[in-house]
């Protein structure tokens, strides 16, 4: 359990019971790659970050947001793999913040993404990333973050990994 | 040909003869993953649902123009891999709605795409998935959808590939 | 080095000494899959090409764009890499257009980079690809592009793939 331990280091609270939405999945396996669904800044199923960047939103606000991303993120991972240190790397990132034009620091809110993954995984957590923004996302949430992780052993679509 | 009557049996009609873009492709496959391109709503290679949502054109509409990315990804794997029972899982589709600022249900119409998509494959066809909006797309169409599914056999980028 | 001098041949010149980004990194790989990060149209760090299509931008000016996105994703394998002819094939590319509402070719300008690619890499070089319009890049590029491709053999993260 050790890179539970160490969100826990972090004072980070995994949210449980993540639900799955309407016909799409949080999470699907395909051999060791893992897929997430674009998450978003919400709790309990509520959007808690909402609005624009560069507008009504300040660059910090929406770095928080994206950290809730991240927070999200792993609990539908763990939610599905059982535990987190089945997972061997973060792969790759995508960003995108609700932007209104002339905010041109995409990249700086999605470093608190990446630093997140950074503090939990170590070295591992290091990762590809695309940041841009948007005009609008889904219940004008602030940032959504999709990510591929590697995990340590094959599966192929079903629940239980190991 | 399970998939194919299931498709049949939903009055779906699956487009022939789907053109490959300039210098891209519509499908690329890497050993059991298969990639594809960013479909729109075109039949016979023009757009048939055209503008922004939450502007001139409804939720309604978005979702129909969602459906027809769903059948032209489908026609185009199709067209790549000869019959689409080699399909094994639907991973991942990424759907960006062409948005007045504003509107906030991309998720709305991004659900006609996970409908479709189980509907056709039923549990294998639940996905990851990420809903955007943007504020123009190609040709101005009103969606556009790009998808990640996972063959039963591997191959390497051949043509034919089983 | 085939694909080296093919390169030379078109007399480009691939950048050295991509520097990482701060809790990110340009590459990373995963089995013989290679993921590359949102590359942006920079020399030695800083953007070149900024503004918006549709605006003050011309579709020339965003395709030249295109193209330095690609050379810089190509330095940034290679620096990983070590060589290029240790790609297979292109599988992938994503291209964000900043676009004024109304510019409806986003297609146009990626072209210039399916084109570079193929002319660089030939068949293998054709790739899938998702081209879509956004209100705004980070530091106001013009263009940015992410990429997946496909390695000879396998590696599973090490920075010494071969």
């Amino acid at each position: 359990m050790l890179i539970e331990n160490r969100i826990k280091e972090l004072n980070i609270m995994l949210p449980e019971n993540m639900k799955p939405g309407a016909m799409y999945v949080p999470v699907k396996v395909s051999g060791n790659l893992l897929f997430v669904s674009g998450q978003i800044p919400s709790i309990n199923g509520k959007p808690v970050y909402t609005g624009k960047v560069g507008k009504e939103r300040s660059i910090e606000y929406a770095k928080e947001a994206a950290r809730l991303c991240i927070v999200n993120m792993l609990a539908s991972i763990k939610d599905y793999v059982g535990e987190l240190d089945k997972i061997k790397e973060v792969l790759r990132i995508q960003c995108f913040v609700n932007s209104e034009v002339g905010f041109l620091e995409q990249h700086i809110v999605a470093n608190s993404a990446s630093q997140l993954l950074y503090d939990i995984f170590g070295e591992a957590g290091r990762h590809v990333r695309t940041a841009v923004g948007t005009n609008q996302l889904p219940m004008d949430v602030t940032v959504e973050i999709e990510g591929i992780f590697q995990m340590k052993e094959e599966s192929y679509g079903e629940r239980k990994v190991l």
